[in-house]
């Protein structure tokens, strides 16, 4: 049978043998659900840079620069980390290099995968029924926030454990930690979340809606895939 | 008002502060639990030692000699990580090294902390009610499994938080985690921890008692601290 298991922090990801596994990084707020909204809307390809600097030099060869520090949008950039950003018509085709806080920072840590892929609740079903299929291991990379674990990152590690629980079995505690904390969660996920200090700060920029939008499942049926540097749909 | 905040892998800590904080190392299973035990029984000190070869060499200077890795006690020790083997009446006064796989490596890194506490089920109320008459900010630093995470100490640092909520704020999103999951358990935390991999590997063991009695609740009302390098009771 083959197993699953949650890497709460991507501080934590030398741990892990992800060699043989495919990887689903997750960065709930806002990164990994505004990749699925800018694929599902069009997008060409997203490249998923760690350093500001390096993103920035993109623009100069035909990308869009996307980007977030703490969750603002960096000065001069194109764009920033609101999924409402990357659901309107002209986004069609566009190549965006993207850099982020926490998220794009986990997909970098995770390289050297069998499979990287990209998960948030906006595509929970279709990451479900991929994993599924597939024969590989799986390893969820929460990107947490600065290296601490998050509630929001660890919820949806969570329910995608108990979409697979009959099928997969979990490699050690952490996807048994992250279960509970979606069963307990699960009714009412947002009111959950208003105790989250990433959510608290979050609330502080104004961006309620954002939130709303990516707590909501199986909006998109895409499954974006690191194929070399960048982010295609599969 | 003062914070709480939960390392729920000693890989983690390098993203605390510990300098300002009292920190509460914990290893349910078993280390935290024996120390409790065997300082509550007339043990006159203890000094955790990450290294086991240094903790041999502890032998020749009057010291007892403890302990376990990979939950089994390690060849031509005087003792192993049982708690039973900690209450016994000649315990008295005796002056033991120990070193274990995951509770002494914890406590090893949490050095340069403001105090070091040691916490089990064992001793939750005495550490409770210290923790509320201080002033200082608190981490809760969880052994866990070789660097994973571990659901008895997440366990633990639940309970402690839920035990403080009313009057210490939860830093981060951490200490929300382990509270929702100590909720979650706290009815019937044997059947919870059944699941859990480690308990998985110490049946193998045949120390179902000894998990029985690591969750007993407040059996002694003792805090050891650790004062230079070595656990006394405070």
């Amino acid at each position: 049978m083959k197993t699953i298991d949650v890497c709460l922090s991507p501080e934590l990801i030398h741990l892990y043998d992800v060699s043989d596994k495919t990887v689903v990084v997750v960065d709930i707020l806002r990164a990994t659900s505004c990749m699925v909204t800018a694929l599902a809307h069009g997008v060409e390809c997203i490249i998923p840079m760690a350093s500001e600097t390096e993103c920035e030099r993109m623009k100069s060869k035909g990308y869009i620069i996307s980007g977030e520090r703490n969750g603002q949008k960096i000065q001069g950039f194109d764009k920033g980390n609101s999924p409402f950003e990357y659901m309107e018509e002209d986004i069609r085709g566009l190549k965006i290099a993207f850099t982020t806080t926490n998220g794009t920072q986990a997909i970098e840590k995770s390289k050297g995968a069998k499979k990287i892929l990209i998960g948030s609740f906006l595509n929970l079903s279709a990451i479900t029924r991929y994993l599924l299929m597939s024969d590989d291991n799986i390893l969820i990379v929460c990107a947490g926030w600065k290296g601490k674990l998050n509630l929001e990152d660890s919820l949806f590690a969570g329910a995608l454990v108990d979409n697979l629980r009959k099928h997969i079995e979990p490699d050690c505690d952490a996807p048994m930690i992250a279960r509970e904390l979606y069963l307990s969660a699960k009714d009412d996920m947002m009111k959950f979340l208003s105790a989250s200090s990433h959510v608290k700060r979050l609330n502080r920029l104004n961006i309620h809606k954002d939130i709303e939008f990516c707590l909501t499942p199986d909006l998109y049926h895409v499954i974006p895939i690191l194929k070399r540097d960048r982010l295609v749909l599969l």
